[in-house]
């Protein structure tokens, strides 16, 4: 449990960095799409060929690897993976906004750690705050109310809120190429899944929408919930504590939990989505692994082996060894995010 | 906890039941399947004709009920409702099978309650088994392997062993009205799920052959999973431990958990999925709530209010109130089972 909330949780490190808004940066080199059908807005190369070697390999049914289509299951991790995750976790920012639009309903947490130091924006303090202070700040503003209080609270923030650096909505910051790879899969009937460190239930509030992943798709952390009939109304109500954090050896748990298949294709970009990636990809079958190495300072951010958020360490050193295939974000696409006025 | 302990095992009334070895029944009355194309195993009536409503009212663009595809979610319980459950139910029969199988490997149960009362069918014994000692039964079979080691147990059982009345695999007690129904859904453009209170892993052992029904969309009880790489081999261990019971108020989480929807359809047959009916159908929306009643003591078994396995007693009173949908088994089926030869 430790280590999960490790990961769902910011650091304090990287608590404190999340005030310092950067500038923006200048619109990066915008590239029209591809002529090519087939995952435009990756430049030509091993890595975009790889995919599409390994897609051909296992839908022809002539091939000594084909893969019939029920078990075509791709999975996908969220932050860092699908949609950029710096300076912090989106839903850390989500929860520290959360705390200043409930401080008028909770006047204790002027007085009360971490909120306190929240509000005032106490970076002294914030940069002190440990694991438990963390957890209760998501339960805070994870709990305490229905499951569609909760929708409509993420529905709006989602609506609302913009990034730091990029001044757009979270939602604007997902991958442009990692969108075609899930419809490249799907095309080639493969079934594509989330499988995330992150909140499923704020996950599945935008993965239809935006990825195209209904709920039932959407493998994540979760909190404890109840149920009960309310005047007569059937109603869930998201209570205080973690039921499951599906991070690092939950991550494989969590595929045979919600799924029950080894998938065939696993995504990932930290330390976190190793598990995942050694469970689907072992080397013993047609199978693919692949990471997504921020190395793209310009574009997006450079962090890897000693970053506090999206840590890749292990990752990196085990990729050669089981045969995983490395993105290099800056070499290997052309564009990073759907907008025509975003790099 | 207690409660769903409960529904997954058996009471010990029932436990001693299951030597009785009932003598099998002569062949039901045999019908060739009726020329209408849908729902052929079902008689002309109310009830069928309630599915067929609902199922065009939704489907129907021009409905004020129109409900798009995606939103088109039917949930089932599994014991009772889509198979058998008596004598007990099927995965507890499973689990005295392999007590009976391993003792060899246990000797000192010769001398261990509740294992001993098993090994010698000590009916007195037996009829004395609390929750603990039901819980340690399903404990000491269902953990303590790998989760394709599980796997291949229960193919094995569910290739060989058969059923004490009618002599056939557990898997052809399956209802063949129920199969009609998942397929009429399923081209209708309905996604259906299994939402049970007996254990995912065997579900999924048989759900797509025997239902159609892909392991992703069984939803059911789970104990403890551990990863780890076995000289470097991914694995994931069955350890000792429930880590969800997917009964009463567990089965709308477990809805919301692993599905992240409400349905639209529901259909089980005990209290046990009471909560989940009035999740899915509590009157104001388009929504359909379907329980088999079991009132056919001649092809099948008839209990309801009394009954230790699949009690339906606050059902059968809510369903007039809440618009539910009760199937008489023995007037609303033309066919109980599949085979030509079982009734």
């Amino acid at each position: 449990m430790k280590s999960g909330l490790y990961v769902i949780l910011a650091t304090t490190a990287a608590l404190a960095a999340c005030s310092d808004q950067p500038a923006r940066t200048a619109a990066g080199t915008e590239q029209p799409a591809a002529a090519a059908p087939v995952l435009p807005s990756w430049n030509q190369g091993e890595t975009r060929q790889s995919i599409v070697d390994f897609v051909e390999r296992v839908t022809d049914p002539s091939s000594p690897d084909y893969v019939a289509p029920p078990e075509r299951i791709a999975v996908f991790d969220n932050d860092g993976t699908l949609w950029a995750e710096q300076p912090l976790y989106f839903q850390l920012l989500f929860a520290l906004d959360r705390v200043r639009a409930m401080a008028d309903d909770h006047p204790e947490w002027s007085e009360t750690e971490p909120f306190r130091a929240i509000l005032e924006d106490d970076r002294e303090a914030l940069a002190g705050l440990g694991m438990r202070e963390l957890l209760q700040i998501i339960e805070a503003t994870h709990s305490g109310m229905t499951t569609a209080e909760f929708d409509a609270i993420v529905d709006d923030w989602l609506a609302t809120a913009t990034h730091p650096r990029f001044g757009v909505p979270y939602t604007e910051l997902v991958y442009q190429p990692m969108l075609e790879v899930l419809t490249y899969l799907r095309d080639n009937e493969f079934k594509t899944f989330i499988v995330s460190g992150g909140g499923m239930d704020m996950i599945r509030s935008f993965a239809e929408r935006v990825y195209g992943i209904p709920p039932e798709q959407v493998v994540g952390s979760a909190g404890e919930l109840e149920f009960s009939l309310v005047e007569g109304v059937p109603t869930l109500t998201k209570t205080p504590g973690i039921n499951f954090v599906d991070d690092k050896d939950g991550k494989p748990v969590g595929i045979h939990r919600f799924i029950g298949r080894r998938p065939i294709f696993a995504s990932g970009n930290s330390d976190g989505d190793l598990q995942m990636l050694q469970y689907t990809a072992p080397g013993d079958r047609a199978a693919f692994g692949l990471i997504l190495h921020h190395d793209d300072g310009e574009r997006e951010w450079v962090y890897d082996r000693d970053s506090h958020i999206g840590r890749l360490d292990v990752g990196l050193d085990e990729a050669p060894e089981r045969g995983w295939t490395v993105i290099s974000m800056k070499n290997d696409w052309s564009k990073i995010f759907p907008s025509p006025d975003l790099p």
